[in-house]
C-alpha cells in the first residue's frame, strides 16, 4: 500500500530525496539531489515529472542553489547574491518548458528572496518557502480530491491518462486525488489507465498508485480508449494539466486532446484537475503555450532496447492542447470552474491576475 | 528498395514461404510452412497478418491440407475427402476471427473443391485456386492504388495506421498501395505512420515499406496523431480494413475509430482502402463483427522484456469498428464507394450478395 500522504520528494538535511520515476514500478529507488545542477538534470531526464511536482522540485532546487551560493561563493553584496540566484532560477525554469507550475514556484521563491535584506538569511527563507509550496500543494490536492469526488456518481468507471497522481505532485495527486477521494466514498467501480506512450507513465506509475490504493485498475494501449468509450465502458474522464491559460485551454500529456475529442463524440464528461498554480493568467489561449518536443530515443527505445531503427524519423511532442470547449469543468483547490472559462477563471483569482 | 511486386507469401514446390512479420524490420527471415497446422500457427502468432494476406495464407493453408489428406490419409471416397477438408477449413477460419477475407477465401476454395469429382485432382485444383486468389489480390491492389491516388492532390501529407501494405496483402498493399501509386505520380509530400501499439506494425512494417519506396516517412506515438491534425499537419487519412459490413461500417486495427473521430473533428478526409473480399454482405452493421481480444503479453512485454508487471490487469482488443458516417469513401478494386454505403456497396456487387 502507498499511504495517502506519500510524497515523491522530500527535503532532508539540506538535501532533496526523490523517488526515481524512470525506474518505477520495477525498482523503488530514492536518489539524492545535493545541488541545483543535479535537480535540473533530474527534471530534464524525468526522474521527477508532473507539473506540480516539477514546481516543488524547482523550488527546492532554488533553495539548494541558494545554499551553494552562500557556502561556496560567499557573495559579498545582496545585489550580487540576487543576480546569481536569478541566473540559477533561469536555468531551472528552462529545464521543462510546457508546465506552468515551475515558473510559478520559482517566481514565488524569488519574491521571498528579494524581501530578505541579509544575504546570510536568504537560503533559510528559501528552504522554508519551498516547504510551504510543497505542503500547500498537498493541501490543494486534498481539496481538489474532495471537490472532484462530489462530481462523481456511485459505480463510476473512470479513464485517466498519463500520471496525475501523488508522483506528479507534492502528494496525493490531482486527477488521481479525485479518484482516491471518490474511492474512499465507495464511488469507484474501476479505473482504466492509458499506458501513455512513449514513457508509459500510465502503465508504470498510475497503475502502481491505483493498485496500491486498492482500486480495480486496468492498463490499456492508448489507442484502445476510443473503443472503450464507444462500447460505453467509460463514464468519466479525469486528467491533470501542465498549463492552463486564462481562457481554460489546457496543455497536458500528448494524447489528452484525443481523449477530449473522443469524450465529446461519446457524451462523456471530461474533467481537468489541477491546482491554481497551473493556471497561467498571462496567456490568453493555448496556442501561446510552448509545446516541448522530446528526443527520438524515448520513442525508439524501451529500457535501452531498440524498437525503431536508427535511420527512421520520429516526431515526439510531449504535450498537446485541449481547447476549453471540450472541457466539462476544471477542478481546482479554490473551487470547480465551469464555462465560460474566461469569466470564471478570472473570478477564482478574485477578478484580477494571480 | 522493396520492389512494387514484393509479396510476403510465396508458393514454392508444394510449400509456402512467408516473411516472418514478427521479426521485421530487424530481421528479414523467411519461414517455411509445409502443413496446414503450421499455417494456423503462423496466422495466430501474426508471423503473417493483415486481412487480405491472411485470406491468401488461409487459401494456401487449405491447399497444404488437401495435399496432406491426399498423401497421408488417402481418403477412399470423395465424400470422406470433403468431410476432412471441411474440418481443416473450420480450423483455418478460426485462427483469426475479425477479418473477413479468410472466410471468404476458404469458402471460395471449398466451392472449387466440391466441383472436382476425382479426389486425386482436388489438391491440384486448390493449389491453382489459391494462386489465383493471390494474384487477383495483387491486381486488386494495383486498381485500388490507381483509384485512390486519383482522390489525392499534390503535396499531400498523409496519416496511416497499422500496416495496410504489401505485407498485409498479396502484394503492393491497400492503403499503402494508394500511397505508393500517388507517390509514383509525385503527389506525396510526407507520410506519418502511427507506431500502432501494442505490436508496432506501424513503426516496424509500414515505415519499412515507406522508406523502401523512397517516401518521406515519420513514426509517431499513436497518441500524437490528434495533435498533428490539430496543427493542420495532416491532409488525408488512409487506412485498410479487416471487415466491412454491408452498411459500410469498418473493423480495422484498434485505434482506427479514434483517428476517424479526430478526422471528423478536424475536417480531414478519412479513406478506407480494401478489396471487395473484405466486405461481408452477410452482416448489416459493425456491431455484428466479432472483435478479437488478444493476450496480455503483447501489451506487457516487448521482445520478451517485461514493461508491465505480471499482476496488472490489461485489456487488449485488437480491433475497433469505425461507423460508416465517419468514412469519406471506401476505395475498392471495383470502384470508389461513397455514402450512402448501404445503397452503393450493394450496387458494387451488382445489386445482389457477393
Amino acid at each position: 500500500m502507498i499511504p495517502d500522504d506519500f510524497s515523491p520528494i522530500k527535503w532532508i538535511n539540506e538535501k532533496v530525496e526523490l523517488i526515481d520515476q524512470s525506474l518505477l514500478p520495477f525498482e523503488e529507488k530514492w536518489i539524492h539531489i545535493s545541488n541545483y545542477t543535479q535537480m535540473i538534470n533530474a527534471i530534464k531526464t524525468m526522474r521527477i515529472r508532473g507539473a506540480p511536482a516539477i514546481g516543488i522540485a524547482g523550488a527546492y532546487g532554488l533553495a539548494l542553489g541558494a545554499i551553494e551560493l552562500y557556502k561556496n561563493n560567499k557573495p559579498k553584496s545582496t545585489e550580487s547574491f540576487y543576480k546569481q540566484l536569478n541566473l540559477i532560477s533561469i536555468k531551472l525554469v528552462k529545464s521543462r518548458p510546457t508546465g506552468s507550475n515551475l515558473k510559478w514556484a520559482i517566481d514565488r521563491m524569488l519574491k521571498v528572496a528579494k524581501k530578505i535584506e541579509k544575504t546570510v538569511l536568504i537560503h533559510e527563507s528559501l528552504i522554508k518557502e519551498a516547504k510551504i509550496i510543497h505542503s500547500e500543494d498537498i493541501e490543494s490536492n486534498y481539496s481538489i480530491g474532495e471537490l472532484g469526488a462530489s462530481l462523481l456518481n456511485h459505480n463510476t468507471r473512470i479513464l485517466t491518462h498519463c500520471n496525475a497522481g501523488a508522483l506528479a505532485t507534492g502528494g496525493y495527486g490531482t486527477a488521481l486525488g479525485v479518484i482516491k477521494s471518490a474511492n474512499h466514498q465507495g464511488k469507484i467501480s474501476k479505473v482504466y489507465s492509458t499506458e501513455t506512450r512513449p514513457l508509459l507513465q500510465g502503465s508504470r506509475l498510475t497503475i502502481w498508485e491505483l493498485i496500491n490504493s486498492n482500486i480495480d485498475a486496468y492498463s490499456i494501449p492508448d489507442s484502445a480508449a476510443g473503443h472503450l468509450m464507444q462500447k460505453k465502458e467509460i463514464d468519466t474522464i479525469i486528467v491533470g494539466a501542465d498549463r492552463i491559460t486564462s481562457n481554460g485551454d489546457v496543455a497536458n500529456k500528448i494524447g489528452t486532446y484525443t481523449l477530449a475529442i473522443l469524450a465529446k463524440a461519446n457524451n462523456i464528461a471530461f474533467y481537468v484537475a489541477a491546482p491554481t498554480s497551473t493556471i497561467d493568467m498571462k496567456l490568453t489561449d493555448g496556442s501561446q503555450i510552448p509545446i516541448e518536443e522530446r528526443g527520438r530515443e524515448e520513442v525508439a527505445s524501451i529500457n535501452n532496447m531498440k524498437i525503431i531503427q536508427d535511420h527512421i524519423k520520429i516526431y515526439n511532442p510531449a504535450f498537446d492542447v485541449t481547447p476549453n470547449k471540450l472541457i466539462t469543468s476544471i477542478i481546482t483547490e479554490k473551487g470547480i470552474i465551469y464555462p465560460p472559462y474566461n469569466l470564471n477563471i478570472n473570478k477564482i483569482f478574485g477578478g484580477k491576475d494571480a
